[in-house]
């Protein structure tokens, strides 16, 4: 079958890979219908060594079931699913607490180890926990919405719980990536009354405020922080959402936010320190999020995906063949494409 | 009057200041009845610059209201009053959200530009919304739990609020010092099931299983964190009180913290940056708290105080005249006191 393949920063191929297939009792296999390009990505894209093992890159899809373990009862061939970007047994602790990205059995798509999505196939461990089927038509718009249930709406959706948004408060959402705009879907979804999009590339800023963001912050570090204290009379934001992940964007999300606020970061962390620490400590600003339990949010979001209410799907700008991926991987790595969809 | 006045790091002196006196309409003064030391006067007591200005120490007192400003109407002459660490105008925006160390009109007590209480008598700003009236009669011991509310009780508490602690829950406590040791009063009082203590001193491992501590773990470091994983079925807890304030006792917070769960920190960082952020970020751990707003504490707190349900004034095992204030700092800086109260 065909695969995306990257095998160092830059260096993404799609090739033949061994067919996709059940290892384990409890797997079953999926046919992709729709996968994507994730931000997170691009991180490897930018600075995996020459001599890392290669990996079958891609952790986002919807598609069918093909054939299921001996060990799976709640997933049938031939339903329609939802992946999330983290496997998961459903059953532990964890699971249970709704934190299926610490699940004690569970991992993650797109590794060494795990074959990955941007592919015709791939093997889903624990498939009863991990998967969620629904009735879906081949309706375009809604399939890129539900798409967006695998990771990036239930990303941006995280950051805003993790961020105690609440009807009538403040928000700023830092980061006008995919990650950034679902925020604003999510945070606009939680009722908050002021929503500040900062970021500065036009496409992304436009629809941003389509999904209801109130306010614009283009500038950076300092100056940006100003602003959006002028913008909230002088106090800052009830909750920042750090969609971005550098030392740079997160010391933002804490400086905007206001005492006894909160930060929702689920931009993966780019350094192992937190910077700023001492000035949220004496403004009592709490600090949470990480890898977002999409599987746990899909019966929350769902319905709003399917009725409309919500349209998230509208983040992918581009929609490609699988042959095309490593075009894919380029037009986002330089900012021609918010979110790259790919239709194998 | 007399007052304990700090100059450089180890240079605690004892001397005649003048009167403190009524400066706004808005202020109050106050005859300290009982003050203590703090933890945190021991980061000056070790590291002022020679060239600081001097300053009246102390952010901790009881004591009996001598004369109000004209503007001051709540509070009259002649009533026993808990002074918070933190003045307040108890009508702000925070202030009205309950987090009174914010208050834009607020500010703190023991620095060169408020003095402190370690004296005689001292100036309180925003009278109104800072000071707590109780009714107490002379009982040492009452006096010294209604001591504790105006910081380290109202501390320790922050911190297990901070952390989400709940009944049921395992709690671990970094940091024995005289706040640890009112965070697992805290804990204890919140209804958590398993309580660990961690620190390395005798006394205080004592008195924190008399209030309820249920283990105790005097590693550091690694091993700290293999025991406390050790003791919670190897997943960590569900919650951790950073109650020291270094870099190490950050880092072992975190990381003795199972995933989706939260540490509440108090101790006043002494690095800018947060250690093992990633690790929190990968486990989605919360890391929340700051300077408590003790002043809102007081009304949950004060009744377990007054019918003795807590009896947090045990951290207290010294007591000295104002005169032997220098001789209370060293105490406490050699560990050979857990907490000293100072009755002028």
């Amino acid at each position: 079958m065909l695969a995306t393949v990257m095998y160092k920063a830059g260096d993404v191929r799609v090739e033949n890979v061994p067919d996709a297939a059940i290892n384990e009792p409890t797997d079953a296999l999926v046919r992709v219908t729709r996968a994507c390009i994730c931000g997170s990505d691009l991180w490897p894209y930018k600075s995996l060594e020459p001599n890392a093992e290669p990996r079958v890159m891609g952790h986002e899809s919807v598609g069918v079931v093909e054939e299921v373990g001996s060990d799976v009862s709640r997933i049938k061939p031939g339903d329609f699913v939802i992946m999330p970007f983290a496997f998961s047994d459903g059953t532990c602790e964890f699971c249970q607490e709704g934190l299926q990205t610490s699940c004690i059995h569970g991992g993650f798509f797109g590794n060494p180890l795990i074959a990955g999505a941007q592919a015709e196939a791939l093997r889903i461990p624990q498939a009863d926990g991990t998967l969620y089927p629904v009735s879906a038509g081949e309706d375009d718009a809604l399939l890129a919405s539900l798409l967006t249930l695998s990771d990036v709406m239930g990303t941006g959706h995280h950051a805003a719980v993790a961020a105690n948004v609440a009807p009538g408060k403040s928000v700023a959402v830092v980061g006008d990536g995919a990650v950034g705009l679902c925020g604003v879907v999510a945070v606009k979804r939680l009722g908050a009354e002021q929503i500040i999009i900062m970021g500065r590339h036009p496409d992304r800023i436009a629809l941003a405020k389509e999904f209801g963001a109130t306010d614009v912050v283009s500038e950076r570090g300092e100056e940006a922080v100003e602003r959006v204290r002028e913008l909230t009379g002088g106090l800052g934001v009830h909750s920042a959402l750090e969609c971005v992940g550098l030392d740079q964007s997160t010391e933002t999300a804490i400086l905007v936010t206001r005492p006894g606020g909160a930060v929702g970061r689920v931009g993966v962390p780019q350094g192992g320190t937190m910077p700023a620490s001492a000035q949220a400590f004496y403004r009592n600003i709490t600090v949470s999020g990480g890898p977002a339990p999409v599987r746990a949010y899909i019966d929350e979001l769902l319905p709003d995906v399917l009725d409309g209410t919500i349209q998230p799907g509208r983040v992918f700008d581009r929609t490609i063949g699988l042959s095309e991926t490593p075009d894919g991987y380029r037009a986002m790595n330089d900012r021609e494409a918010i979110k790259v969809m790919i239709k194998p």
